[in-house]
């Protein structure tokens, strides 16, 4: 198929890479030294210099913008694309940007939301790497427009980019279960780096476990903070309810409380396990 | 020298393996399987039948037990030693342990309470891998009775075993820094898996931040237990720290307030960044 990739950084790049063998692949970028990089490294067939150009050639076409960016991308440019034209967000919320994007859109084309879950924390082109879709999950989140022909085609291309599971959710429950498993994971980590206590030369006394720990709070703070404030009501639900989690503990250790306290880690112990086995 | 390893699993395992090299390692351990697999994976030189045979040959004794069995274990057994043995402490937390068990020490012993900052979320002999020690971080806590050729001793022994950095800590210093890199480490994973939303798969929504942060939660319940209630109002402190620390992110959300929001993350990102960079 004719791809179009708008955002060249770490997602578009990424996406173009693994899109490339089976897909021919434009993209654009308003930094020019992206495209240039793009086309060095051959993670894209043809770099084109608006999105005029891009809009002739593609069929499909990714958005890899920051969530608050689609909305004024529909706005000024979707005139310039063809009847037909498929586009693929690919950011981390939902609710927010179906409400407001869906009634933007011409009637002859069409918008895919979903989110490749899969990332680093690393900003640009320069840190693009197909393999960090191999195995990972994918999630669509349809809309009564969306047809069945469309879904299966973005269904399709995930799997071409290397995701394992794709699964379909509706914009609320996408929104619930990520600012668990995603957003809420980048806030306590930076409050965890938040918290350190200052007297200490924290490189000499830590782990392993507080490296993958943090890692994410190496964060990309344009695009994360539009995450955070997008994802507000679900995200401010699971902080309270880790809070929760973090008082039982308390209070168990606290108590000395033994019994309750071998429970609760067992409990956790299982369903993280479960987990492993299932995932990997 | 002659080295001896009292608990042969995970740990003891590995410093077995790492210090064989250059050393001449007994162990003993009250399952004998364990030293069975020891000697057939030469990560030992020799299986000791009894704690007695151990204390014949040994000079310097590695305690790789659970932080309460420290004390049962040199009241019952420090008497087969030999005068001038050298006993190593290898437990995540120190305040309780040195209180406790520098009284019992016979004149002609010495203990030296170290804290090797590193592991595994896995029990037993079967996941032993001296890899594990490569270029992390060592600290020893020493007592008024360690002599500093004793310290210097312990302290070589950590870099045979590939440990990169070896600090010097008071047992409440080491216990307050430790309560945050380590222990509320393990509480955060726990506590997280915990306030998972129920209704979903987890499994199909999660990414590799979420697996990262998570992996500490396939926790060893029985020692981490102990090393909870032994570090009980250092790591108190420190889940209240890290409570406030999200309930500021949380504030900040609610309110919609993108300045603090960036402020807030840039200095936590700037934070573990300086780590990244030193550490590796």
């Amino acid at each position: 198929m004719q791809i179009g990739i708008v955002g060249l950084g770490l997602m578009g790049g990424s996406i173009a890479q693994a899109l490339k063998e089976k897909h021919t692949v434009f993209a654009y970028d308003r930094n020019p030294d992206s495209l240039q990089y793009g086309l060095d490294h051959q993670l894209i067939h043809e770099a084109a210099p608006d999105i005029a150009r891009l809009a002739e050639k593609a069929e499909i076409i990714y958005l890899c913008l920051y969530p608050e960016a689609i909305d004024p991308f529909i706005k000024s440019n979707q005139k310039l694309f063809r009847s037909g034209t498929v586009f693929i967000d690919i950011s981390g919320t939902k609710v927010r940007l179906v409400n407001d994007v869906v009634p933007l859109l011409r009637d002859d084309v069409d918008m895919i939301f979903t989110h490749p879950i899969a990332g680093k924390e690393k900003i640009g082109i320069r840190y693009a790497d197909k393999q960090i879709f191999i195995g990972q999950n994918y999630v669509i989140v349809p809309t009564p427009k969306n047809t069945s022909q469309h879904l299966d085609l973005v269904e399709g291309l995930a799997r071409d980019m290397g995701f394992k599971t794709v699964s379909y959710l509706s914009p609320d429950d996408h929104d619930e279960i990520i600012a668990f498993t995603s957003q809420l994971c980048h806030v306590l980590a930076l409050a965890l780096m938040d918290s350190a206590p200052r007297k200490y030369p924290l490189k000499k006394y830590v782990g392993d476990s507080f490296r993958d720990l943090t890692r994410v709070a190496m964060i990309n703070t344009p695009l994360w903070q539009e995450l955070f404030l997008d994802n507000k009501p679900y995200l401010m639900e699971q902080i309270d309810h880790l809070i929760s989690g973090l008082e039982k503990y308390r209070k168990a250790i606290k108590n000395h409380d033994r019994v309750k306290l071998v429970d609760m880690m067992e409990k956790a112990k299982h369903l993280r396990m479960q987990m492993e086995k299932e995932v990997t």
